[in-house]
C-alpha cells in the first residue's frame, strides 16, 4: 500500500472506530466541548483555524473578516462569532440540553418583526438580538427561540408534525462512515474488487414514499471508487445502496443489485488542470480582465452594500446560501432611496431525477432544506468563480455542536462590464440628424456557488442601475451518473428505457429536472402591495370599424386571493405580473410597481401526487404570491427533511387569504429539465437560466437617463505583467 | 429666424425643389452619374467622402479598410468597390436600362452553389463571381443575376407576383419630403401651429390590406414636431397620415384626425448627453473596461475570422444586417474543423402595432424586407456600443442608383470576459477532498446596431469555446408613441382601450410585438442532418415497479417532413430540438448534433386571418425546418413590401417536404410582447432575449475539459490614465 493509501485507510477506519464508540454510547451527536473557531475553508474542519488568513484582494483589510471581534450593526446582521458563543453557554445550561446528548441542526438569527427592521435607522440602537436554534435532543426536534441579550431560552416550539430538521455537517460527513462498519457492506465492495481505501461515499436524502420512510431519521448512502480519477463520481458501484438511520447510524438494509455493471473506467474523467499533461492543455486565448483603476464603485459596511443607485444588506445563511435584504433604489428626481424588496433568497431546491429503479427512484433531493444551500457554499475561487475586481464575504455559520465556524470568501460582489448597452439611438439615415448616443451597461454582481455533492450550483443576484435586478441560476459541476453493461447504443434494444443518455462506456447520465424556487418579499414602496396579472388577449375586430382584424389588448387583473395568484405560464395566453402599490402612483397616474420577467424556465411533468411532486409542491406553478406571514420563509417546508408535503407554498397557498393591497410575497420557480449529454462528460459547461425583476412605472421616466457615455480618457492604461 | 433654423429651412426647401423637378419630369430615380464613392457614416450621403477616414483602434490600419483597392478572397466575400462599379457600368450598357429611368433596390453578391464553397479551399481560384441585383424599371421589378467577371447579366427574372423589393434609402428620404409639395399638407402643419422647419417625417410602410394597397407602390408619412428636443419621436402630429404613392411621390390621401390632440411637450424628451446640464448628469461608477494587454485572441482576415476553437466567415448585408457563413469547431480530440452551420442570418422582422385606429392599424413592420436591417445598421459608438477591445468593420453597399458606399464601423468583432464561469467543480465538505476546479468563461461576440426609424435593435452572435453559439436581440431605442389629450389616468373611463400605456402628458406608448426569424441553415458535420423532436413526457409507473408514480421520459421523434417540424412552444409539453447528422455517431453510438435552445419569447396573438400576421406567418411557429432552397432565404418572401402573404416561410413549409436526412434549414423566431411603461420615456433601458446553438453529443466530451484558469501573473498591470 502506497503512502497515500495508506494515510487514507488509516483516517478512514480512525472514523470507524469513532462511529463505532458512537453507537455503542448510542451517542450519535457531538456534545459542545470544542471551544476553537474552526475555519472550515478547504474541508471539513480538518484543517487548522485560519479565520485570520490573509485577505484576497482587501488592502486594507475588510474588517468583516476580524470575525473574532465582529458586533452587529445593523438588526438584520447574522449572528456573530461573539453571539455564537454565548448561544452554546445558554443552551449548555438549559434544561432540555443539560441531560441528554443533542445536536443543532441551525443556529441563526431570528429576524426582527419586520416592522422594527422597517423603522430602524442607522445610530438607533439595534433590536433585541434572538436567535432561532432548530435542535434534535435523544430523537425529537425541537424549534428554541432565545433572546441573546437577556441569555434566555424564551420559546420552544416542536416544530412542523412532519419532517426533520436539515442535516448537519456531521449527519452528512458520519453518514458515509457508517456502512463501513457493516461487514456485509465490506464484504460485497471488496467482491467487487474494490479496495476499501479506495471508496468515496455519500450520503443520499431518501424523501418520503410512504410508511417505510416515517418515523425514523433516514439516509441512504451510494458508495464510488476514486481509484485512479479525482472525479469518483464517474465511476459508481451500481445498484448498492445502504439505508441508514441517520440518529444512531445503524444499517437497516443493504440494497446490492448492481453485480453485474462494471465500474466505469477512469481515464478521462479527471478534471483537475495538475492531472492534464502539459501537450494536451488548451491555451485558446490571451489574458483577459476586467479592469477598474481607480476602484471599485461600492462600499461594503459589514454587510450593508452600497452601489450606484443600490443599497442593500447582504448575508450568507446556512440554509438559503445568500440573503437580499432591504433592497432600495434612488429615484433619479427626487434622490430618495425607495423600497423595492425586503427579503430575496433561494427558499428551495427540488432536484427530482426521472429514474424509477431501486437505486434511484428516491433521488428526489431538496437542497436548501436537507442539505443546506449555504452550508454547501464553497470559498469561491478568486480570479475564476469571480473577476480580479471581486469582494468577498465570509460566512459564519455553526457546526452541529454550536462551534462557530469561518466559511471564507463564500460571496463575492463585483461590478461587471461585459460589453453591453444600457440604452442606445442612432438616428437613422432616414432622418439624417447626426445622432449617436449610448450608454454602456456596468452592473453589480453578488454571486455565490453551493457545491451539493456533485453539482455546482453558480447563484447570482444582479443589480442594474436602471432598477433591474436579474436572479440567474447556472448549473455546472458533475452529473450524477449510473453504471451500466453497455459501452454502445448499438447493444441496446429500441425499447430499452435507459433513463438517460449513454454518456461514456458503462456511464449513463441519468435525466432529472432542477427547480430553484425563491422567496421575494416584494416592498414597492412600502409593504402594501397587490399582484397583477397583465394578460395579453387577443381582441377581434370588426370590419366596419379598421381593415385589421386583430389586435393584442392588456387586460389587468388584480389577484384578490392567493388562488388568484397561481399561475402557470402559457405562450399563448401570456401575461405580466406585477407587483404594485396600489395607493402610489406616478405623476400621470399608473401606479408604481415591479414585475417579474420569465426567461427560460421548465415545469414539472410529475404526477401531482407522485409523493416526490407532493413533497416539491411548490414547484407546481411558476409564480404564487401569499400573504407576509414571517413562518413561511421555506417552500418545501420548515422540516423538509423525509416531509410529506403537509407544510409547503402549495398548502400555504390553498388557504386563499386575500392578498390585495397587503403586504405580499412572491415566489418564482425556475425550472431546468436536464437531459445530459456528451458534452457534460466528466464535468458539465455551465447551463443558465435567470428571471427579471424590473421597474414598471415606478420611475417616472428613464432612471439611467442622464448617465453619461464613456471616454477614452477615463479608462486604464494596462499592460501586460512583468512576469508576461 | 435664427441661424441654425434658416439652415434646416434652406435644406428643407431645396428638397421641396428637388422632389418638384422629380415630380415634374417624372423621373423618380436618381440615374447613375455620380462616380464618387461615398461614407454614410453619419449622415445620408450628405457629408464627404470620408472611406479613408482613421482607423479606431487599428494599428497598423486593418486592410480591410482600404475599400478602393478590395478584392474578394472567399467565395462568400461581399461585392468590393470594384464590382460594384463594374456592375454599374454592366447595367449601364444593358437595353433594360437604355432608355429608361430605374432604381437599383438591392445588389449583393450572388452566392455560388453551396458545393462549390463547400468544396473551395484557401488557394483554390474563386467561383465566379456574381451578383444579384433587384431593379425596379418604369414600375416594374426585375431580378437580374449578372457574372461579373464575364460582364453579363446572365438572367432576368420578373421576382414574385405580389410586393414590391426593399425599399431605397433615395425611396425613404424622398417620401419623408413629397407631402411638402402638398398645400394642404402644409396648410394643416401650420394650422396646428407648427413651423415647417420643425417638422421631421418618417416613411411608414403601408402593409397590407386588400386591394387598396394593390398595384401600387405606396408609403405613408407622419410628421412630428423637432422644436425644441432631437427626440421628435415624442412629438406626434397625431391623426395626421400621408399616403403617397412612393413611385411618383404623388399625395393620394392625407388623413387628418387628430386635431384635437395636443402636441407633447419637448421638455424632458431630450437624450443627448450634451443637453443634460451638469448638475443632473449622474456619475455613478467609476471607469471600468475589459482589457487584454496581449492584444485578441482572434485574427480576422478580410471576412474570415478565427477565434480560440471557432472559425467562421462574417460579412455585412444590407438586408438580414449581418451573415455568419461557413462557422466551423475544432474538435479538441481530432483536431479537426467540424461544420456546424452554413449561414445563419436575421431572415425577416415582424413588428405589428395593437392598435387598430386610422393611424396605427397598419403599422406592422418588415423591418428587414421593407427597409434594410443592414442598410439601417449605423456606425457603432467605440467605447460605447462595443468596448475598447473591439475590432470593426465596415459595410461597402450600393445607393439606389449602383453607387457604392461604406457603412463604417457597422459591425464590430470583440472577446467578452463578464466574470462568468465557463465549468467548475469544488468538492463539497459531504466529501472533503481539497477540490476547487474553475474555469472562467471567455466569448466572442459579433455585434450590429440597426436603427429602424425610432426603434434600435441590437444583435449578438456569441461564439462560446465550449462550442454554444447564443444569438441575441436587444432592443433600445426609442418608442412609437401617440398623441392623447389626457395627462393622467384619472381622467381615463375605465371602460376606454388607450391601446398602450400612458407614459408622459399627452403621450401614450402602444403595445406591440418584435419578431426576429433567424435562418439557420445547419450542417453538423455534412449536409444531410435530421430534425429530432426530444420530447419529454411524463411516464405513469405501476406501484408494483417502484414506489415513484411518474418520472419524464425522452422520447425521440425524428421529423419526416416539414410539417412534422412545425413547432410551438408548450411549457408542459416541452422538447429539446436537435439537428442531427444521422450517418455520424460518437464513439459510444449517440448521434452527432446541434440543439436549438429557446430562452424567453412571445408568439403572435394576432388571428392567422388577419392581413399582418398572413404576411408575417413566418412568426406562425417558433421552430420551422425546410430543405435547403437557395431562393428561400426571406422567411417574409424576397419581395416582402406590400406583399399578400403567398411567399413566405408558412407558405413552403405547406408543401410539406421530406426532410429526413437532407439538406436541412432552421427556422427560429425570437419574440418579444412590449406593453411599455413609464421607465422607456423618452428612450429605452435595453431589453434582451436569446436563443443558442448548443451542441449535444456532438463533441465526445466536454471540449472545454482542458483550458486554464486564470492566474495572477497572466492578468494586466493597469493604472488610471494620466487624466485621472
Amino acid at each position: 500500500m502506497e503512502g497515500k493509501s495508506l494515510l487514507r485507510f488509516l483516517f478512514l477506519m480512525f472514523g470507524v472506530l469513532l462511529l463505532l464508540v458512537f453507537t455503542v454510547f448510542n451517542l450519535p451527536y457531538a456534545t459542545p466541548d470544542k471551544a476553537e473557531l474552526l475555519d472550515c475553508t478547504s474541508t471539513w474542519c480538518t484543517s487548522k483555524n485560519r479565520f485570520l488568513k490573509p485577505h484576497f484582494l482587501q488592502d486594507p483589510p475588510n474588517p468583516t473578516r476580524r470575525h473574532h471581534s465582529a458586533v452587529p450593526h445593523h438588526p438584520l446582521d447574522p449572528l456573530t462569532v461573539q453571539e455564537f458563543n454565548k448561544i452554546r453557554t445558554i443552551l449548555s445550561s438549559h434544561a432540555l440540553f443539560k441531560s441528554s446528548p443533542y445536536a443543532l441542526h441551525s443556529i441563526v438569527l431570528q429576524e426582527p418583526p419586520k416592522p422594527l427592521v422597517l423603522t430602524w435607522q442607522k445610530g438607533d440602537p439595534l433590536p433585541p438580538r434572538e436567535a432561532s436554534v432548530v435542535a434534535r435532543v435523544n430523537g425529537v426536534s425541537h424549534v428554541l427561540t432565545l433572546n441573546i441579550d437577556m441569555s434566555q431560552v424564551t420559546r420552544i416550539d416542536p416544530g412542523p408534525l412532519s419532517g426533520y430538521p436539515m442535516m448537519t455537517m456531521e449527519d452528512m460527513t458520519s453518514a458515509t462512515l457508517a456502512p463501513l462498519a457493516n461487514a456485509d457492506f465490506n464484504r460485497t465492495i471488496i467482491e467487487r474488487g474494490i479496495d476499501l481505501t479506495d471508496l468515496a461515499c455519500l450520503p443520499i436524502s431518501t424523501g418520503w414514499f410512504g410508511k417505510s420512510e416515517e418515523n425514523r431519521r433516514l439516509i441512504k448512502v451510494q458508495c464510488f471508487s476514486m481509484k485512479g480519477t479525482a472525479n469518483f463520481y464517474m465511476r459508481p458501484i451500481e445498484g448498492l445502496t445502504v439505508l441508514l438511520d441517520m440518529d444512531t447510524k445503524e444499517v437497516i438494509q443493504i440494497s446490492d443489485e448492481g453485480r453485474n455493471i462494471p465500474i466505469p473506467k477512469a481515464a478521462d474523467t479527471d478534471y483537475r488542470f495538475s492531472t492534464i499533461n502539459a501537450q494536451q492543455q488548451m491555451n485558446l486565448l490571451n489574458p483577459i480582465s476586467i479592469e477598474q483603476p481607480k476602484g471599485p464603485s461600492f462600499t461594503i459596511e459589514d454587510h450593508l452594500v452600497k452601489w450606484a443607485n443600490w443599497e442593500f444588506h447582504l448575508k450568507p445563511d446556512p440554509r438559503a446560501g445568500v440573503i437580499i435584504s432591504r433592497a432600495m433604489v434612488r429615484d433619479p428626481g427626487t434622490g430618495e432611496m425607495r423600497n423595492v424588496m425586503y427579503k430575496g433568497f433561494t427558499s428551495e431546491l427540488f432536484v427530482p431525477y426521472m429514474d424509477p429503479t431501486d437505486a434511484w427512484y428516491f433521488k428526489t433531493y431538496m437542497d436548501a432544506g436537507e442539505y443546506g444551500f449555504g452550508l454547501q457554499a464553497m470559498p469561491l475561487d478568486p480570479l475564476n468563480d469571480c473577476p480580479r475586481n471581486a469582494y468577498y464575504m465570509d460566512g459564519v455559520f455553526a457546526a452541529g455542536d454550536g462551534t462557530p465556524y469561518v466559511r471564507s470568501n463564500m460571496i463575492c460582489v463585483f461590478e461587471r462590464y461585459a460589453g453591453d448597452i444600457g440604452w442606445r439611438h442612432a438616428e437613422s439615415p432616414i432622418t439624417g440628424m447626426e445622432i449617436r448616443e449610448v450608454r454602456p451597461k456596468v452592473t453589480l454582481v453578488v454571486r455565490m456557488a453551493a457545491s451539493v455533492a456533485n453539482y455546482d450550483y453558480i447563484v447570482d443576484w444582479e443589480f442594474q442601475t436602471d432598477g433591474l435586478i436579474r436572479v440567474k441560476v447556472g448549473l455546472s459541476g458533475i452529473l450524477m451518473v449510473k453504471g451500466s453493461p453497455y459501452v454502445n447504443m448499438n447493444q441496446v434494444n429500441q425499447q430499452e428505457n435507459l433513463y438517460g443518455t449513454l454518456l461514456s462506456e458503462n456511464v449513463i447520465g441519468i435525466i432529472h429536472d432542477h427547480y430553484v424556487t425563491f422567496h421575494l418579499d416584494m416592498d414597492v414602496d412600502g409593504t402594501d402591495n397587490s399582484f397583477v396579472n397583465v394578460n395579453l388577449k387577443r381582441e377581434q375586430t370588426s370590419p366596419a370599424e379598421t381593415p385589421r382584424r386583430s389586435y393584442m389588448k392588456a387586460v389587468r387583473n388584480v389577484a384578490r386571493t392567493e388562488k388568484d395568484a397561481q399561475v402557470k405560464f402559457k405562450l399563448y395566453d401570456p401575461s405580466e405580473f406585477h407587483v404594485i402599490n396600489p395607493s402610489k402612483k406616478t405623476r400621470v397616474g399608473n401606479p408604481v410597481g415591479y414585475k417579474v420577467v420569465p426567461a427560460g424556465t421548465a415545469a414539472s411533468l410529475l404526477d401531482p401526487e407522485d409523493p416526490p411532486q407532493k413533497r416539491g409542491a411548490f414547484t407546481n406553478n411558476q409564480i404564487w404570491v401569499t400573504p407576509y406571514n414571517q413562518t413561511e420563509q421555506w417552500a418545501g417546508g420548515l422540516f423538509a427533511y423525509q416531509s410529506q408535503g403537509w407544510d409547503t407554498l402549495a398548502t400555504w397557498s390553498e388557504r386563499d387569504r386575500p392578498i390585495e393591497n397587503k403586504d405580499i410575497v412572491l415566489w418564482y420557480t425556475l425550472g431546468f429539465h436536464h437531459v445530459p449529454c456528451q458534452e457534460d462528460f466528466p464535468i458539465m459547461p455551465t447551463v443558465s437560466s435567470s428571471f427579471d425583476l424590473k421597474p414598471v412605472n415606478f420611475f417616472e421616466n428613464n432612471p439611467i437617463l442622464r448617465i453619461p457615455p464613456n471616454v477614452e480618457k477615463d479608462l486604464p492604461n494596462c499592460k501586460a505583467s512583468a512576469s508576461a
